[in-house]
C-alpha cells in the first residue's frame, strides 16, 4: 500500500542508467486530479540544492500536477548548470504530460557536487512517462532508494464526518544525513480527500514537525530534503483538517519510524523520550542534544547503559532543570536519581534493537521524543567510502 | 620539560589502586612559593562533576596551594556523597602539607556515575605527599593519563622587559570528550613569574579560548574540565600580561594539539581554518560546525575529499555567508569553487595525518582554527566498551 492507494494518482519507476549499479533511479508520480493541490516542507539548510530552489517557486501557487524524482545525483552545489538541470527535467515532464513546467516539482538525492547526467535524465523522464500506472507507487518508492536497504512505504485510510472514506499514501528514502529542521529526506504523500491547498500547508506542516522534525539519526542536515503532500480530490470524502492533519501524521510517524529502522549501519533504534519538561522545546532541546551525542551513540552500540553520557548532553543545553532533580531510565530501569547514582546498571538490557530513554527533567508537564540510532562500525565503514 | 621545569614546584604521581589496571592514578603538584597564585577555567557544563563545585571556590579568592588530581574516577553525578569524598581528598592533602583544604584544587577523571574509593584515594595522597619532588612533573602527567596513549607535557622559557628569565610548564590529559566550551580534559599550568592572581585569570582566559576552546575532537562536552593554572613567583622575572600571555598561549596550544594528536582511534588530525568571516565568532561557529559533522569525519577517515559535506555543514549555521560565494580548499587543492564544483577532488591526497580544510566565507577579513580528529572504526569501539 502506497501512494497509489489514494484515488487519482498514477506512478512509475524506471532504471535510467544514473547509478552506476543499474538500480531504478528515476521515478514520476502524477496528480490526475480533479483537484490538484499541493504543499510540500524543504530542508532549512541555507546551502540548499537546485532541485530545492526549483521545487520552492512551484509549490507556492498551491498547485503541484507531478513530482519527478531521481537518485544516484543530489544535483547540489552545482552553480547555474545546476539549476539549468532541474529546469530543463521539469520541461521534459511538462512536455510528455501536457501540462506546465511550473507545476512540476523536482526531487534528487545522492552525492552533492557533481552534474546529473542529462543524457540519462531526460530519455528516463519519457520511460517513467510511458510506465506511469495506478499501481506504480511502490516502483517509484524503490527508484528514490540510496543506502535504503528496503522501500519505505505507509497508508491511511479515515473517513469524514459524513462517513465518506479517504485515503492517505507516502513513500520515503532517507538512512544518513538524517537531521535537524527536517529530517533528511525525499517524502511523496497523496491523499484523495477535498482539501484546498492552504489547509493542505498547514495539515503538512503540524504533522512534519511531530515526526519528521524529530527525527535524528546522525546530526547531519541534508541540502536537498522535500517533503511534498499532493491532494487529488478524487474521492468523495472532506475530511476536516483534524481528520486529514490524523491520517498525514500518522503516514509520516510510520515512514520516519522506518527511516530510524532502515538508518546506515545502525544496530539499534532509539527513542529518547522527554518528559516533565517547562515547554515542548525544551524537551526537544534536550532530546536532540543527547541523540547527538556521539559517546552516547557508541555506548548504546556497545549496549552499555553509560547514563553518564546522557547528564552530560543534558548538561549542555539551556533547558529549564536543577541537574540534582534529574532522573534517567533505560528500558525501564531507572539507573539515575536525583542527578545521582539509581538502579544498578547491570540491570538494564540492551539486547533488543529499540531502546527507550527516558529523561525526568522535573520542570513542568510538556514532553516530546526525539528518535535516533546508535553509532557503529557499519555507520563508519558506509560512510567512510560513499562517494569513492 | 614539565610542570617540575619552572622553579617552585614539586610533584608526584603514584599507583594508588583506584584504577583496575594497576596504573598510576594519583598525582600531586604542590606550588611552594614564595607566590601561590592561581587561577582555573571550568567546563561549562552544568552538570559539573563535585570536583568543579569545590575548586571553582577554591581558586575564587586567587589563592592556590596544591593541586590533587586522580584518574579512575570521574566523582561526577555521584551527589552529596561524592561532594563529601572531594572535601575529604582535600582535607587530607591539607594535613599531610600542612595547608588549608580551601587552597587545595581537586581534579578527577573517569566514569561518571561511580563513588570513588576513598580507602584508595587516602592512602594515595599519602603516598603521593611523601614522593613530591622537583623531578616528579612527569610522573604526574603519568598518573591523571585515562585512554591517553601517552603523557602530554609542555614547556616555555622568555624573558620579561629585563631579560629576567621565566619559565611556563604544562601537562595535560584527555582523549575523549574532547569539545565546546572548554576541550574536555585536565590540565595543570605552572610558572615562576611574578604574577598578581588577578592577572593570572585574565592570561589564562585569553589562552585558553583560542587553544582549549578550540578542539573539539568529538563533540561531547564532559562534566569535569578544569585548566589551573599556578604562580610560584619563585624566579627574579615579572614579565607583563603580554610576555606571560604568549608563554601561556604556546604551551596551552602546544598541549592541544597534542591532545588532538591522541584523540581516541583517530588516524586523522584535522584543522578546518576558516577565513574572509565577517567576524572571529563566524569563523568559529562555521568551522565548529563541520568539525562535528559526522558524515564529514567520516569521510575524511576513508580519505575522500567530499567537500559537499563541507558545505552542508556550513549551511547549518547563521555566519554572514553566500551560498554561491564559498570556496573549499583540502590540503591546498580548491575543490568547491564560489559554491559549485573547482578543482578536480582526485587531486587531493588526504594520506598524511595531518589535513587542513580551508573555507573562504568571502564575508570579511576574520578568521579561526577550529582542531578537530576523523572518526573511525577505532573511535566507535573504544567508546562501545568504555565502562563495560
Amino acid at each position: 500500500m502506497t501512494i497509489t492507494a489514494p484515488q487519482g494518482f498514477r506512478a512509475a519507476g524506471v532504471k535510467a542508467g544514473i547509478k552506476a549499479s543499474g538500480n531504478p533511479d528515476l521515478a514520476l508520480v502524477v496528480n490526475d486530479g480533479p483537484l490538484k493541490a499541493g504543499a510540500a516542507v524543504f530542508t532549512s539548510n541555507r546551502v540548499a540544492a537546485a532541485p530545492v530552489h526549483w521545487s520552492r517557486q512551484v509549490v507556492s501557487d498551491g498547485r503541484v500536477d507531478a513530482v519527478v524524482l531521481n537518485s544516484g545525483g543530489a544535483n547540489a552545489c552545482t552553480g547555474p548548470q545546476g539549476f539549468q538541470n532541474t529546469h530543463a527535467t521539469a520541461e521534459k515532464v511538462a512536455d510528455v504530460l501536457g501540462i506546465s513546467a511550473s507545476d512540476v516539482v523536482v526531487c534528487s538525492t545522492g552525492l552533492i557536487g557533481e552534474h546529473l547526467p542529462m543524457d540519462k535524465i531526460l530519455p528516463g523522464v519519457e520511460a517513467a512517462a510511458a510506465g506511469l500506472s495506478e499501481d506504480g507507487g511502490s516502483a517509484a518508492a524503490t527508484a528514490i532508494m540510496t543506502t535504503d536497504s528496503v522501500a519505505k512505504e505507509a497508508v491511511f485510510t479515515g473517513t469524514d464526518a459524513e462517513g465518506k472514506t479517504f485515503t492517505v499514501g507516502g513513500i520515503a528514502k532517507g538512512a544518513g544525513m538524517l537531521a535537524p529542521g527536517l529530517a533528511t529526506m525525499l517524502v511523496v504523500l497523496t491523499t484523495d480527500a477535498q482539501v484546498p491547498a492552504e489547509e493542505l500547508d498547514v495539515v503538512l506542516r503540524d504533522a512534519t514537525r511531530v515526526t519528521f522534525d524529530r527525527t535524528d539519526s546522525d546530526g547531519c542536515m541534508s541540502t536537498n530534503d522535500t517533503v511534498v503532500l499532493l491532494a487529488s480530490g478524487a474521492s468523495d470524502a472532506i475530511p476536516s483538517a483534524e481528520q486529514l492533519g490524523a491520517g498525514v501524521t500518522q503516514v509520516c510517524a510510520e515512514l520516519a519510524r522506518k527511516l530510524i529502522g532502515d538508518a546506515e549501519g545502525a544496530s539499534h533504534d532509539i527513542a529518547i523520550r522527554t518528559f516533565n519538561a517547562a515547554s515542548e522545546r525544551d524537551a526537544e532541546v534536550v532530546g536532540r542534544s543527547v541523540a547527538r551525542s556521539n559517546l552516547f551513540k557508541t555506548a548504546i552500540f556497545g549496549k552499555d547503559p553509560n547514563w553518564g553520557r546522557v547528564l552530560s548532553s543534558v548538561g549542555t543545553t539551556d533547558a529549564v532543570f536543577e541537574p540534582d532533580q534529574l532522573n534517567v531510565s533505560m528500558n525501564g530501569i531507572q539507573i539515575c536519581r536525583n542527578g545521582g547514582i539509581g538502579d544498578d546498571r547491570g540491570l538494564v538490557d540492551l539486547e533488543s534493537r529499540e531502546v527507550l530513554v527516558e529523561i525526568d527533567l522535573q520542570a513542568g508537564d510538556a514532553e516530546a521524543t526525539i528518535w535516533t540510532n546508535d553509532l557503529t562500525h557499519d555507520y563508519v565503514h558506509e560512510n567512510s567510502a560513499y562517494s569513492s
